[in-house]
């Protein structure tokens, strides 16, 4: 149970109630005599919950026990934390857990069953690993991180602190080099590393190969999705967020700040500046130089036979313009 | 060695032959004197096959052993389920499986080694696990189910029973949530969990996040392929199928009965009724409200020169358009 | 340290300069005194690398160390190799590896903690894998391989000699065959396997499936990213390299000495011949005769207001085109 004082104190609200302890949160509709929930701004607070974070202005006659604040999704997110579970089920280092004699943990650490931590590594203190996991020789884990099961890392890879990474995710595999030769492709050994900043989240199953030379890069505060991949000498500027199932060739640059949507694709070798907002599905394919939202592509889902019509004609577009041009210069003639 | 009866059985076909054992199932060019093998509707009965499932219509004057049915890709799915290898290769649970005291575990439950069964969770009867994989606390995983390795159940996650889960996959991952802040980015965290029916498969690296606050919820017998993508608090029908490297974005809900094509998108938020089929590729961004085939975006390849003369018009598709409509007012003043 | 002479040796470059002997390989712009570097065709020779790989008609009146090589691409691939660190951390079998007896293990066999050979596994000489990698029942691994960790090997799967396979790659899980019925879908269980030739490279999370009935081929020196999705019983030529993403629906043949752009797509049973090349996010949704470059959809970001003005004529396309047509025939009646 959660104390509502707790919640006063992460979220900066002004309780109007009774003291009281939730169990949990839930959605307004969901929500019951024991949880909190959230109000989002100009919505009628109609609910069953026990307690509920909203601005001022929208109480109207609500009796409920109320917790003031100014952006409620902002509040709903500070006090999330006070909910959710520990990260790990056990605290210490589990028995099967493999440390090599030559890595240094930090206060704190901890290491589920089968994580394997390589020579060389350092971890910060109170980061913890979920099981299975492999460390490769030589990386560096910042403080307070936490780590999925089944992550790779793979050998001189950086992690800054307060990361959190998914199951499956692999950082600082080979990137996809070859050079073409008479005996067919020769492989580019990939000796460059991954650089992590602090504050990063990276998603379940979501690959970060290590650079040729130099190293891929990822600021600090950037968020990423599952199954997204970057490839090989890469920059991710700071605070950016990247939606599931984006793919990027190597060499693409993002700026900070900026927002990636689902299934985008970069062609590599591209600079995007700051502030950019990409939408789902884009397929970027040349510099980004000015701040705002951009999209390609085609959007939306028609009845089959709609499509097929529409689409045949895609394929005659550059004829069809060559013919209108032609009309209009027969009419303005 | 599987006899000729047992497929009998299975597929309630009609013998005609003798009875006789077959070593494996063949499509119908690489099957041998020892091998069962089916014809598809119209077929011509070409084959080496020792016996074949077939209609009686397409029998012709076939003098090998044949095995009528009404549906013989129905029968051959039927029958092919004998033929499989066993699931575990060593019975019973790994000396280095690690299962938390507290876990309940039916009758014939098969762990591999390094398998990782947290506190709380329980197991349905004969329900195998392959190695390596985790299982967190509180999970509820149901009966008959097969589970590969590698694989994440996140915390308070359930699977009902027959279900097979492949190798990779991640269940329970957090939802991609943050609130924006001055300081950057907060993380919403994800208290909801993963509910997932009976008879589901789920396919290798493919992930299902769990919600925010309520369950992302996947019902009875949806079968879900590789590197699919699935967001917090997304429903999926029952019956529903979705192909390879699907991603739907948050609150997704489709319905009963879909089919869903290789590397579609939804952004989110939408509704799909029942019995919708969408073409690959096609990224879904608004609700369907009516059962049918709908497809999106552009299909096919073209050799490159006339590719890039057709594209350079989609960027001036507008202008084409009011050109098109300026010569039309003209013309018909 | 490397010897410049090693550097010669592989690279078949002429040294012109004392010997000397150098830490790693850099950028052009990143690289010090104790690194090796490399000059692509008609750039110019500005550094300050303690040696070069160039052509030597590109030296002009650069001072330093200079290895003359007629490909300087190449030569940076041949030299690579030569810097990376040892796949393994570890020599010999870690204890804690499982090895069913039946197993054969060449000679200088590698395995990391965790790893886990099932019965009658055949792995060949100096074969490395890392931890906690399931290589099931029966599969067979040839010589010099290197393989991630993570990675999971599904009975009976086949990979040649001097594999490199990363990590989290599922290899051999089940195609996705389902037979409708009225009580659902009836699971088609995959009976073939994967064949895998030699030199192959296979990227993190990449999954291959097995065949349904026959095997799933991937031809010698193929080259596969991160990622990337082979459906049950497609055919990949030799020589052939698939980028980062890509998914392939079922029985798709790809030819020899082709590239696949990132995110490209194929429909299934498709035929692509030899020396086809295909661009990033296409859906190949027919047969290729001829070799040659090919790209579809829509390529590029646009300023959002622009796209979706463009965006929505798309949908218009056919009655435009047939606006256009009726306005021709006014015209020139």
């Amino acid at each position: 149970m959660i104390e509502l004082a707790q919640v006063v104190q992460v979220t900066d609200a002004t309780l109007v109630g009774p003291p009281m302890s939730v169990r949990g949160m839930a959605s307004l509709d969901q929500a019951g005599a024991q949880d909190l929930s959230f109000l989002m701004p100009g919505r009628r607070p109609e609910t069953a919950a026990g307690a509920l974070l909203l601005r001022e202005q929208d109480r109207g006659d609500y009796a409920g026990v109320c917790l003031f604040v100014q952006d409620p999704y902002l509040a709903f997110a500070q006090a999330s934390a006070l909910f959710e579970p520990a990260w790990m089920a056990q605290p210490g280092i589990a028995p099967s857990a493999q440390v090599d004699p030559s890595a240094q943990l930090g206060e704190g650490v901890q290491l589920a069953a089968g994580v394997v931590i390589e020579a060389g590594v350092t971890i910060g203190a109170h980061t913890a690993i979920r099981p299975n996991t492999w460390i490769g020789p030589n990386c560096q884990i910042g403080a307070q991180c936490q780590i999925g099961n089944h992550v790779s890392m793979y050998p001189g890879c950086r992690v800054g602190d307060q990361g959190r990474i998914h199951s499956g995710a692999v950082i600082g595999a080979d990137g996809f080099g070859f050079a073409p030769s008479d005996q067919g492709w020769v492989k580019i050994h990939q000796l460059g590393g991954v650089w992590i900043g602090d504050r990063v989240e990276i998603g379940a199953n979501t690959t970060i190969d290590r650079g040729a030379l130099d190293d891929t890069h990822i600021a600090d505060g950037v968020k990423i999705d599952n199954q997204v991949m970057i490839a090989h000498n890469c920059r991710i500027g700071a605070g950016t967020a990247i939606a599931a199932c984006v793919g990027m060739a190597g060499s693409t640059e993002i700026g900070a700040n900026c927002t990636i949507g689902g299934a985008a694709g970069f062609t590599g070798h591209l600079s995007i500046c700051d502030n950019v907002h990409i939408g789902a599905m884009t397929l970027v394919a040349g510099d980004i130089r000015q701040s705002g939202a951009y999209a390609g592509g085609v959007q939306g889902a028609r009845p089959m036979r709609d499509w097929k019509r529409n689409m045949a004609r895609f394929n005659q577009l550059d004829s069809l313009a060559q013919r209108l041009i032609a009309l209009e210069k027969k009419i303005n003639r």
